[in-house]
């Protein structure tokens, strides 16, 4: 199988489980920007059970809660799109008025370049505290 | 309040309940294009209780499941962004490998022009389809 999220795992490993795991996305401009990505390689979230998807809208929402605390962001984006890599995966992405496309989308064209304001979260920090968010 | 979602319904009504409503965007390029709303201005999947988040992907969820069954679509791409529009809906999106901007997102640079190929789903037929998926 050539699938990229299947082969690789797709950023620095945060967190995992049996059924989904967490990465950490280098993206200039986007400190925080996480991705939860099913293991197993299944397409959309209407191909899972309900139970399924409803572990892994909670894993997504735990992590969108862990950044608001830790980065508070004007707004939290969240996308399941994977249409180039048809592998269930969701971005989750804060989002700050002053990054490089807001309010526009972050697929939209630049409105402005990087700048170095905010850096990336402590991995070792940002990792615990996803822990302590799916252990409660 | 001048938030345009708390004051339009924000597209053709398909259905709705005390807390959601589903709305048809008659997106150019873009046949079965839904939105999922939340009634109330609420702005991030977090400020919601797990109750009401798992009450509104089971809507984004029935119109995904509706969608696949009418348009086979290539992929659904799903996305809660609205940094412009801070009143929490969800983009539920059919692609096809021939859309204006696949396999891109649809907030991309567009790839090719908007074929009219593919026509708009009868209203009426997908307001009922909905229904019945959420009566289920």
């Amino acid at each position: 199988m050539s699938c990229e999220l299947c082969n690789r795992t797709g950023g620095d490993l945060l967190w995992q489980g049996a059924f989904c795991r967490v990465v950490y996305v280098e993206e200039p401009g986007y400190p925080g920007f996480c991705r939860v990505i099913w293991q197993a390689h299944v397409k959309e979230m209407t191909d899972l059970s309900e139970a399924e998807r409803i572990h892994l809208m909670e894993i997504v929402f735990a992590v969108e809660s862990v950044l608001r605390e830790q980065l508070d962001p004007a707004k939290i984006n969240l996308a399941s799109l994977g249409n180039a890599v048809p592998h269930l995966h969701w971005h989750v992405v804060p989002r700050h008025a002053d990054d490089p496309h807001f309010p526009q989308p972050i697929w939209s064209t630049p409105k402005r370049p990087v700048t170095s304001d905010r850096s990336h979260p402590a991995l070792p920090a940002l990792a615990g505290a996803i822990a302590a968010a799916l252990d409660e």
